[in-house]
């Protein structure tokens, strides 16, 4: 590998339900992004990359242009709700080729995205929003690890309570286990408190390579792993409705190229799209064995240590699609910087991105360390 | 630089006007690269890239699991006209990282694409349709370099003329002279048959690192000089209207990267969306000097050699956004392998590859070499 890549600053802003311009969230964390770097200059950045699903074009110059950048590559990426993490992957590629030294990454998505349903997948028949693959996933778990619905239940308790410490997360509201049990039924095994809820947000983050990053930032997080498999894009085309496939794969490779194992790991950000999605992740990219997911899960709660998901997750924070994978790598970072604030966990060394599209069909996973 | 980045294989469909799904069209030019490359197969191929407008999502994914892909890296990639080198040099990086060895490029487009209209650039009040800055383009060009509508309309003439001997063209018809000056008048400037035409088509390219593609090819061609800058989004930020500042920087860059001149080139392929845009580009890229690009058109049908879009341009061969820069990379590596039938110049060994977007806000500039 030629060059070695890092994470230079970053920016968010606040996750909400509220009508903003694709544009306008796209510069408001692009914005934060800088302001959190006071040596980064727009004429730095050699490369814009915008994530998201919405149908609005060329934004990449779009959001150059309002932000004083004069890219040499600037180009949209989607994948849905990985579309982030694909992005910075490609960003990292850009560096570590030597085509550019410092990428812009800026993710958006708005409440309205039309990447929430699948609409491309006629195996699904009339069934094309994610709460159905979650059902049968959430169907299928229980009854191959005889697990109750109170205990799924676990992962929502958990990320909303975590999410109570995040300034930026959707609702910042804890719920009890009766909440969640009595909250409106969606389908025979979801209750709208075990989903994660689409909504505004955006998330910037900065790479650059081993000779600039100094320059940037004195605490650079390294990109030391890359995991991406796409096994379908049908949700029928899954081998297994209790295990995430390419979620494995991706964990595998990432883990490998890392030269670390799963339980080296110290902070997790995992796509908690619906709460079985914890456990599956979890038990699917080595973390725990299979079934015994929701006994770190449990574990957590217990002793109060937020080491997956201490942002609160998908499901405490909120979903922007193409942010998400963005702010899920922001977390990592500031935790592995030890600028998590009252988040923050004990001294983590290595942490680990989790983040997929459509019952995970797609997965990427990536290891930061510092 | 790690690897050096190759062609293995390619294939195309043909561009017509007509009605078929997105997820159809990329099937058709993926299936032609792989039946162009007997060694090729679906385990091979670790990146699957989509570059379109089309506002479906997943289409990486859905196009891997149509053609018996499982990659780690899929997304899209959009940046309106030049998406589909934006896709290329993307693939370029993420071989020339070590993240890949074989990456798949699908270009595809409808006659509908929702990438026709301007919508973002707001700076353009109600004129958001490209006809309106090519008019602004024209009538700045003639001012600036006392050029007739006559002379304009000779690009139109050459390269509908190329376009015959392209199977794949969406019009495959000669005009003359008067046919063009009497076409439909669009603006003061512009006339139909100056203008090319929104379509439907593909076009996939394999790419491939150096330890691998002798073992797909023997006859390969290897990106040697990559250029792109984006100025701006909006069409009133343009320094100029009678050069394209976007393209002059790009082929500067992939030049210098390939250590070639500009007179070294011996085939081209531009982005002559409006009949302007052929003169300005030459210009632009350092092929002509100023208010001299007409001069080498008239060479070019006074001596019959088709050195600048031999495939007819957009002009002649149709405009399928997302696909237009895969196309054109096409048909300079056909050229450079001898392999353009009845297209073929004289034993080429350098060509040059110019696609941008939106009034030249955006550009790409490849050199390609066997």
């Amino acid at each position: 590998m030629a060059n070695k890549v890092g994470i230079a600053s970053y920016g968010m802003t606040k996750f909400s339900r509220d009508d903003i311009k694709i544009e306008s969230i796209l510069l408001e964390s692009t914005k934060n992004a800088f302001q959190n770097c006071s040596n980064l200059n727009q004429k730095d950045v050699e490369a814009v990359l915008v994530s998201t699903n919405n149908n609005s074009k060329y934004l990449s110059a779009v959001l150059s242009e309002i932000s004083g950048i004069k890219p040499k590559i600037s180009h949209s990426v989607e994948s849905l709700c990985n579309s982030g993490t694909n992005a910075i992957v490609s960003a990292y590629s850009y560096i570590a080729s030597g085509l550019a030294d410092v990428v812009l990454v800026a993710g958006a998505e708005r409440y309205d995205s039309p990447g929430q349903v699948l609409e491309w997948d006629n195996s699904r028949g009339e069934f094309k929003h994610p709460i159905f693959w979650a059902s049968i996933f959430t169907k299928s778990y229980k009854r191959e690890y005889n697990v109750r619905d109170e205990e799924l239940a676990l992962v929502s308790i958990k990320n909303h309570h975590q999410s109570i410490k995040n300034p930026n997360a959707l609702t910042k509201k804890e719920y009890t286990l009766d909440e969640i049990m009595n909250s409106k039924k969606l389908t025979d095994d979801l209750k709208l408190l075990d989903c994660s809820r689409p909504c505004t947000g955006g998330a910037s983050i900065v790479l650059a390579s081993e000779n600039t990053i100094n320059h940037l930032t004195d605490s650079p997080v390294w990109i030391t792993g890359i995991g991406q498999k796409t096994t379908s894009a049908s949700f029928t085309k899954n081998i297994t409705f209790s295990a995430m496939e390419s979620s494995r794969i991706s964990a595998n490779s990432a883990l490998k190229m890392s030269k670390h194992k799963a339980d080296q790991i110290d902070v997790i950000e995992l796509h908690d799209a619906f709460s079985v999605c914890e456990p599956m992740a979890l038990e699917s990219i080595g973390v725990s064995s299979k079934g015994k997911g929701l006994e770190l899960v449990k574990e957590m709660i217990v002793t109060d240590s937020p080491k997956i998901n201490p942002r609160g997750g998908l499901m405490g924070s909120g979903h922007p699609l193409g942010a998400t994978g963005i702010a899920q790598t922001i977390e990592i970072t500031q935790q592995l910087q030890s600028k998590a604030e009252s988040r923050q966990i004990d001294n983590p060394k290595i942490g680990l991105v989790h983040n997929m599209s459509a019952a995970s069909t797609s997965s990427t996973v990536l290891v930061l360390e510092n």
